[in-house]
């Protein structure tokens, strides 16, 4: 998927510090990217036994992250814990955020961070619903924050979508790019805030109607998931929605396809459903929820295929 | 994707002669995939070029077919053309209509297609827009009709929604998915008739939104389109919507998914674009439609991808 070689970008250079702040799922999963990527990461998280759980997450990622290409002897050398945000901060090159998805909490936060990081600290927040705008209300240089958002796990899906806030910088902006490019990311910079973002709030308006097919009873879950897996993912993984419609046109392309077949799709779109997730919606949704293997079997098995796909597209 | 191995399955026995109905784009791509099957295909389509039209598709279905492990050497020594449809029906096993989206249409061709083929001709539908009980309104036997609507280009994508009408025989429905299974297709039977069964209404909800994004600005189309090839895309490729979200639950799964994020899902929802397709709209869609390469340059290096994930995830 993309073609920057990982760590050997001369623009690593300015990133060889990580302070990665909060450790749960995704800020584990950060952690094992950027060490694998030859950067040393501080890890800032107050829960007592963070040391233990993160180093867990770093052995459950080694087989993607070799199978990426990356070294993974040792990987552990690099990686500390500091409890302390001041000192955790002390030799920062980078922060990336993963604290709980409360403004207040993130607005003090950052407040903090932009106090005792060096000023030239790049300040990347993982958040998946809190604007950078709100975010940096408190902090003296707003222009420092900006959102760098990954797709679960970022150690494996290339995305990343940089939102900046209304006074983001340019050039932080252009520092974020730099940097999840060199880690071999897909990084891309929206134009403007929406809740969700792109990703996101794409993949909830598909959920929503495959909500209402298995609520109304077209199909099952595992059976929507069947028909997924053999058709719109298999395209989506090589062509997006656009680029897939542009070829559906036939020789006139997406404006022939827009005029010939668009009250077609209206059609369809005033005949989607609007399911709510209430009690009975999710005891529905909760009982077929039987994917006939261990959530660990599953995830592994998933990663694996996952690979294998980015291996045959050209990444990883 | 399927493990059923194509043509040495013991059931296409019961399926070597099949008429195609209507040579357009989908009928010309289910004829290559029929051709390198092993089947003797008769072409029933009255425009005066469609010899030549079909040739030509067939020609440049080959490398995909050839990929997939199929034949293709003197495809067209099984392939015949009959503008008559009574003396195209008169070996016919199977029948996979693709004529135009008319009801009108359909029902009169279903009531003469089943007048002149033999009563156990299994007749299949490529409609991606009539239901199966209002198409068969003029037949004497409706059982005998079902939908097998295929993904585009049918020689490529696994997915066929079998979609049975309220009065077809459940014969009727099993012979359409051993055909399609024998033929290495991943048939999904639907268990009620909706319109746009369920790819194209889950491809609709989420095009809807990717219009609502392109239009408000936030990115644009080949931005978009990127975000969701080096995310979603990439995802469920691998893993349909439900397991995905199974996955994203932690070792609570789907129902603690839906307990602890339907919340925002539900904040999600309430806050997608409804857009329409008028003609402003239509216009700003078309201007960004540039990506970068004539349209059978883009549609070959998208099949030959396509044919390196399936590849990849073992199907093909």
């Amino acid at each position: 998927m993309n073609g920057t070689p990982a760590a050997t970008d001369g623009t690593m250079d300015d990133f060889q510090h990580v302070t990665v702040i909060g450790a749960g799922v995704i800020g584990a999963s950060w952690t094992a990217l950027f060490l694998a990527n030859g950067l040393t990461v501080t890890v800032n998280d107050p829960l007592p036994d963070v040391a233990q759980r993160t180093r867990e997450q770093l052995r459950e990622a080694l087989p993607a992250l070799r199978a990426l290409g990356l070294p993974t002897a040792d990987l552990d050398r690099a990686l500390r814990f500091e409890a302390d945000l001041g000192r955790a901060l002390a030799d920062a090159d980078v922060v990336q955020e993963n604290g709980p998805e409360r403004l207040d909490f993130k607005q003090d936060l950052f407040a903090r961070i932009e106090q005792a990081a060096h000023p030239n600290t790049l300040l990347l927040s993982s958040t998946s619903g809190i604007r950078a705008t709100a975010m940096a209300r408190a902090m003296k240089e707003p222009g420092r924050l900006v959102i760098g958002h990954p797709f679960n796990p970022p150690h494996l899906v290339p995305l990343v979508e940089v939102v900046p806030g209304e006074r983001t910088d340019p050039d932080t902006v252009a520092r974020a790019v730099a940097f999840y490019t060199a880690l071999g990311k897909k990084p891309q910079v929206l134009h403007k805030e929406v809740p969700g973002f792109v990703a996101n709030r794409l993949q909830a308006a598909f959920f929503r109607e495959a909500v209402n097919l298995v609520h109304e009873g077209v199909v099952t879950e595992r059976e929507l998931d069947d028909i997924v897996t053999s058709s719109l993912g298999l395209r989506w993984a090589v062509a997006g929605p656009f680029l897939s419609f542009h070829l559906g046109g036939g020789p006139g392309g997406l404006p022939h396809f827009l005029q010939h077949l668009g009250p077609a799709l209206e059609d369809l779109w005033r005949d989607l459903g609007a399911p709510t997730l209430d009690g009975a919606t999710i005891e529905l949704l909760s009982g077929q929820a039987d994917f006939g293997a261990t959530i660990e079997e599953l995830e592994s098995a998933r990663d694996e295929a996952q690979l294998r796909v980015m291996r045959a597209l050209g990444g990883g």
